[in-house]
């Protein structure tokens, strides 16, 4: 059973249990996976969705594929799981949580050369199951700085989801929102639906009507609006990926969100555990963003919304420059400009 | 006949014939209209809409009305009219060119004090069929003053549907994109598709494959990214309401482009008629916002998207101060700062 009913992945013995959020908040179906190739599945069709559950989801992955690679020798577990990783590693490309998480069970791997098979499969295990508590206390970690920074009655806008479900447990942005909300019941907070996919309306909403926080869904363009009359006070969301210098992607939209809130001098924070920050990169630039298929546009529940033939672009990120970000809210703190000084601390703490 | 495919609302004879936008683009059905109230209930139900549509359905709606009034002598169809008039004016309250549109026909009856019952509906038939050719003359001026700001082979972004089917025909917005076109094919239109109505999926996405004009269609948020990468060279929308000083009320989400064009230094223009400014409202503070069904946001063909019980706010417009707007586009030229006197000079003209 799952430690809480917002838990979007977990274990049932030597299954991977995967709730499938694409059928949120109607239907609860749960994808139990003895194979990786269903969670790389899961995590392509974003059955699984946000950056740090989506590492976690690569892990356990790969602990299915330890528990389930056909090798006699510790030679060949290895040559297998190395081609593994690499599968692993691309399922989605913007993400840093992902490559992040795998490199973290493959180090298991480099870390014991003695190792046998059997071995091998109960550390890797181990691993993940390690990894999914971190990031839960990491999320727990980033809810306490973070109500910090959450004025008291404070109506707060998020973006996107960047929940339990986002997560292994509690969330980034909504693990702030939840810690703030456990001290003041008087916050409120508006959620974007967050077109295409709707995690905002889908996702967001469901848990915070689960959690019982006063809660008002609007269209993502009318953030803005809202934002003019003066009716938000602090905007958090999550994070994908963040360069070394701050810059941050996340999903589609969350640039513009940071824009609005800067024309409007409300303070804009980015929620995420270390494992988001990717030090190779020096800034956003270079950060690969996926674009998806056109019909998640054009199309609604495989019903076409648009003319026939009608062209669609979908990049599914964009990139918010560090300039327009006031703070990243991680488990060791929450980090201030110059970015690339306090990234760098972060990680070496 | 309708002279354009795209043209909205036509007269059949004494019957007026409104495409019912709702279910464009995949379906075209006409709505045969003999009663105003039926015209009234297109508008308010957003079969018809679009500001200088929607005054001229009004305008319609009124020229039924006084077909269809039971009056015997000009005192008893005068005071019908008048409430008549007070009706069609309530039916959607932020776009200007209702009441511009109803106070024009009302003109008729003021004009014309000697004239018996029968005369008054052939000048009012008269007033509105003549109102209808100025929107569409309006409209090809706006495009030609329009064609001008757009740079050759521009990437031009516009936002819900400022096109034929939002006015009488031609459109104000896309009447600029229409002009452009016939000078230079190399043009690019990025639509975005304008949640929650989806104006921009549905309707100018329609209107652009009609005319064979290259476009992409595009999430609202994902405008921002696009501007950000200097991939839109110019924005260009309709408007509802224009105060005095040049601040405007248009569909919501036009604000945040406003806000994301400044940031980007990329020129943001207001296209529209004459109709569609209020010289009454000093400023954009008191254009009255009308608030839609939240059904609109949590539900999609009466399919809930959002939790059960979910709040949604759905305000319909948003108002863009004056000093976001690099020009309006009229049918008199292009207005550039300071808004309040090149208004003024625009309304003696």
């Amino acid at each position: 059973m799952p430690e809480s009913s917002l838990r979007p992945i977990y274990w049932e013995d030597d299954v991977v249990a995967i709730i499938d959020q694409r059928l949120l908040p109607h239907k609860r179906v749960v994808l139990r996976c003895t194979e990786p190739q269903q969670v790389i599945r899961a995590i392509k069709t974003m059955a699984i969705r946000g950056a740090p559950a989506v590492g976690i989801a690569g892990a356990a992955a790969l602990a299915l594929g330890a528990l389930t690679l056909k090798a006699a020798d510790p030679q060949t577990f290895r040559r297998k799981f190395v081609r593994l990783c690499r599968q692993v590693k691309e399922a989605r490309p913007t993400g840093n949580n992902l490559s992040w998480a795998v490199e973290k069970v493959y180090s298991v791997v480099v870390e014991n050369p003695e190792a046998d098979v059997f071995q091998l499969r109960r550390l890797i295990r181990e691993k993940v199951e390690a990894l999914m508590a971190e990031d839960v206390a990491a999320n727990r970690a980033i809810g306490a700085w973070g109500r910090k920074i959450v004025p008291s009655g404070a109506r707060i806008l998020t973006y996107c989801n960047a929940g339990a479900l986002a997560t292994a447990d509690y969330g980034t942005a909504l693990g702030v929102v939840r810690a703030a909300f456990a001290e003041d019941s008087s916050i409120h907070v508006y959620t974007c639906e967050t077109r295409p996919f709707l995690q905002g309306s889908r996702l967001t909403a469901y848990e915070l009507m689960v959690e019982g926080i006063p809660s008002t869904l609007i269209t993502d363009n009318a953030a803005g609006s809202l934002m003019h009359q003066k009716r938000i006070d602090v905007v958090v969301v999550g994070a994908d990926r963040i360069a070394a210098n701050g810059d941050t992607a996340n999903k589609i939209g969350t640039y513009t969100m940071a824009v609005l809130a800067k024309a409007n001098d409300i303070p804009f924070y980015v929620a995420a555990p270390r494992s988001t920050i990717d030090p190779a990169l020096a800034d956003g630039s270079s950060i690969p963003i996926e674009e998806r298929d056109p019909r998640e546009v054009t199309h609604w529940n495989g019903r076409a919304v648009a003319p026939k033939g009608m062209a669609a672009l979908n990049p599914a990120f964009d990139v918010t420059p560090n300039r327009l970000i006031t703070g990243i809210i991680t488990e060791v703190g929450v980090l201030r400009r110059p970015f690339k000084r306090t990234i760098k601390k972060a990680l070496e703490a």
